[in-house]
C-alpha cells in the first residue's frame, strides 16, 4: 500500500462515524466520503454521480454484468444474450456463467488473436444480427495475465452504434495507464483500489446514470439505491488517496517501468526455450511481463523464484487441487504445456534495476532445475 | 474505532500480501487471514470454517436470504416461501421484497408483539401448515431501533423441528451480548465489524457446513467458494481484534453499561409525555435507550440536541426526502405520531455519568422547543 493511502485512512479510523447518520459525527463522515467520490471521479475522467462504491473488484463486475443484464432483460424479456471476451477474469466469467446456468442467459463468447485481442469487426458482425436480444457485453480494459490493452473505445463505440451498453473490468488498468470513463464512452466500468496501491476490499462501479442496473445488495438505499451497506469511508478515501498518487505519477513512471519491463524481457527470453506472451509493445500494460518456458512446470519456477526472494505469479488456476492451464493462454491458442509452464511478472514504480538483476542472477539455474523436475502435474498446486 | 484494531490493521497494510498469491507474501497475508478466521470463530462459538468474511453486515444479510433462498429452491421447486420478522433491518426486509417481486418467492411477515418480540408459537402453528414449501427463516437477534433480544435459541430450535434453516442477522448483538453460534442452533448468522469497534465495509457470515448457499458473488471461488473476492486481509485482523476486545470485556462492561441506560431512561422519562420504547429489562441491548416524546418531530429533537454536543438517531427512514414513521415502531402497535416523535441512544463501554448528565441538561428544553415547533413534517429529514 502506498505510505499515503495508509496515512489518510488511519486519520478517518481516528475519527468514526457512519456517512448516513445526521448528527455532526456523520456529516463530517459524509464529507470525507463525498470528497473521496470526487476526487476518484476526478481520476478517471467521471462524474461524482457516476461513482458507485463497492467492496472490490469482484463485487464491481458481479453487479456490473448481473445488475445490467436483469434490468436490461426486465425491460424485454427477449435480451438474453451476455457477450463478454474469452480471456475475462473468473469475476465475470463466473458471473455470466452461472446466469447462463441458474438464470436463463444466453453467453456468447468473443473470441481473441494469438496476443489476446478482441476484434470490433466481430463484435459488428454479431451485433448486426443479434442487437436486439443482447443485454449486455464486457471486454475487459487490459488483462491480467498477458496485459494486452484491449481496443476498448472502438469496442465501446461497437456497443453504443447498436445500443447495447458496454462493461468494462479495469482494474489491471486504473492507476497503471490512462483511464477516461467519460470519453471512453462505456456504459459501467469496474476497478479495485488494492490494484493501484491502495486497501483490499475496497473498490467502485462508475455507471452512467442513464444506465439501470439491478442492485445485488439491497437494504439501506446507499449508493444512489445501486449498492446498499454502510460505507467505508476510510477505505473510499485510501482508495481515493492511493488513485490520485498512481495518476499523478504516471506521465513520469510510465516510461520507466516500460524500460524496466523491455530489461526483464530480455532477461527472461535470453533462456533458451522462453517466449513471449501478448503483445510487445505499446498494447502491453507498461508492469506486465508474462513468458512461457519450455517443459517446465509454472508452480514449480514460482516456488523456486521464491526460494530465491522472487515473487511472481504462474498463469494458472486450480480447481479442486489440481493446477489447469490458463483459459486465457489457451483461448490465445497456446497448448496445454506451453501454458503451464508460464510465469507472470508484474513491475511497479518501485521496481528498480536491481530487482530485474536479482531475477537475471537465477533464472537460468530455476530454468534447469524446473526442467529436470519435469511436467509432472503438481497435485497441490494453487492460485487464482 | 478500538485502538487496537487501528493498531492490528496498520500493522497489515504496511505488509502488502495477497492471501491467494503462493509466494512468500501471499502465505504471510494467509497467515493473518486464517488467524483473524480462527480468532472470529472462537469470539463466537462459532468453527472457523464456518466463518466467511463478506463487505460488511448487508453483504452478509444479502447473502444468507437470497443464497439459502435460491438454494432451498433449486433443491425443491416448492420452497418459495421466505418468512422474516416485521422488525427486520432494511437489509433483510429489502432482499426479502425484492425476491418476491423479481423471483417469485412468497414473502411471509411474523409478526411482533407490543415489545417486539418475535413468538416461536406462531412461527411453529405457520410451520406446521407450511414446512414444506418454506424455504428460510430469518430473525434478527436483537433489534437495532429498540434492542429488544429476540428468543433466538427458541426460534431456531422451531425451524430445526421442522427442517427449515434460521438465519439471523446478529449485527447489533455481536459485542454487546454473549453470542453463541454452535449453541443457538442457527443454520447462518450475519455480524458487522463497525458494531463493535473494528472498521467499516468489513463483516463475515457464519454458515453451517451442512447449508447449502449460493454465492451473489462468483469468481476466484474464495472462502468456500460462496464469497469471491480478494480477500480484505487487514479488514479482517481488524475485525478479529476489535471483536475479541469486546467479547473480553463484556463480563465487566455489561452491568455498568446497563446501569447507564437505566439512568439515562429515568432522565428521559422524567421529562412529561415521555414514554419508553421495547423492554426495559434484561431482554434489552444493555447500551440501547428509545424513547418517544409526545408532540415532537424526531428529527428536530435529533437537531438540537446535536447542537448541543449530543450525537442520536431518530427511529426513522428516508424515501425520497420524506420521513417516515419506524416500520419497528408501527409493527409494534405505535401511532405514527409517537413513532416519529422518538430517539435512540446508543450507550458504549466509553460511555460516562457525565455524558448521561450532559443530556439531562438539555433534554427538557430540546423537547419544549421540539414541542413548540410542532410535528410539521421536515421535508429534508433523512435517515437510514
Amino acid at each position: 500500500m502506498l505510505p499515503e493511502a495508509i496515512e489518510a485512512m488511519t486519520a478517518v479510523f481516528a475519527q468514526p462515524g457512519n456517512a448516513s447518520s445526521l448528527h455532526g459525527s456523520g456529516r463530517w463522515a459524509r464529507r470525507r466520503l463525498e470528497e473521496a467520490r470526487e476526487s476518484v471521479a476526478g481520476s478517471v475522467g467521471a462524474r461524482p454521480s457516476e461513482v458507485i462504491f463497492t467492496g472490490g473488484g469482484t463485487e464491481s463486475d458481479n453487479l456490473a454484468l448481473k445488475g445490467i443484464y436483469w434490468a436490461r432483460r426486465q425491460e424485454d424479456p427477449a435480451r438474453r444474450r451476455i457477450i463478454v471476451s474469452a480471456v475475462e477474469h473468473h469475476a465475470i466469467l463466473d458471473p455470466a456463467m452461472w446466469l447462463q446456468k441458474a438464470d436463463d442467459a444466453d453467453l456468447v463468447v468473443a473470441p481473441v488473436d494469438d496476443n489476446g485481442f478482441v476484434s470490433p469487426s466481430w463484435l459488428r458482425d454479431d451485433l448486426a444480427a443479434h442487437a436486439g436480444e443482447t443485454a449486455v457485453i464486457s471486454v475487459m480494459w487490459a488483462n491480467n495475465e498477458i496485459g494486452a490493452i484491449q481496443p476498448i473505445s472502438e469496442i465501446a463505440a461497437v456497443g453504443a452504434e447498436f445500443g447495447v451498453p458496454v462493461h468494462s473490468d479495469a482494474i489491471q488498468a486504473v492507476g497503471h495507464i490512462p483511464v477516461d470513463f467519460g470519453a471512453s464512452g462505456l456504459s459501467a466500468l469496474s476497478l479495485a483500489a488494492h490494484k493501484f496501491g491502495g486497501p483490499q476490499g475496497v473498490g467502485a462501479l462508475l455507471l452512467r446514470r442513464d444506465v439501470e442496473c439491478v442492485p445485488l445488495l439491497h437494504g439501506g438505499g446507499h449508493e444512489r439505491d445501486v449498492r446498499s451497506g454502510t460505507q467505508d469511508v476510510a477505505g473510499a478515501v485510501g482508495m481515493a488517496t492511493a488513485l490520485r498518487v498512481s495518476v499523478d505519477r504516471l506521465p513520469a513512471s510510465t516510461s520507466s517501468v516500460q524500460a524496466l519491463r523491455e530489461r526483464l524481457f530480455d532477461t527472461l527470453l535470453a533462456v533458451p526455450g522462453a517466449t513471449v506472451n501478448g503483445p510487445r509493445d505499446d498494447r502491453r500494460l507498461p508492469g506486465n511481463v508474462h513468458v512461457s518456458f519450455e517443459g517446465c512446470e509454472g508452480d514449480s519456477l514460482l516456488m523456486l523464484l521464491d526460494a530465491n526472494g522472487v515473487e511472481c505469479s504462474t498463469g494458472s488456476a486450480c480447481t479442486a487441487g489440481v493446477a489447469q492451464a490458463s483459459h486465457v493462454l489457451l483461448a490465445m491458442g497456446l497448448d496445454v504445456p506451453t501454458a503451464r509452464g508460464s510465469l507472470r511478472f508484474s513491475l511497479a514504480p518501485s521496481t528498480t534495476e536491481a530487482d530485474v538483476d536479482a531475477v537475471a542472477e537465477v533464472i537460468g539455474q530455476v530454468v534447469d532445475r524446473a526442467r529436470a523436475a519435469g511436467l509432472v502435474s503438481s497435485p497441490t498446486g494453487k492460485g487464482h
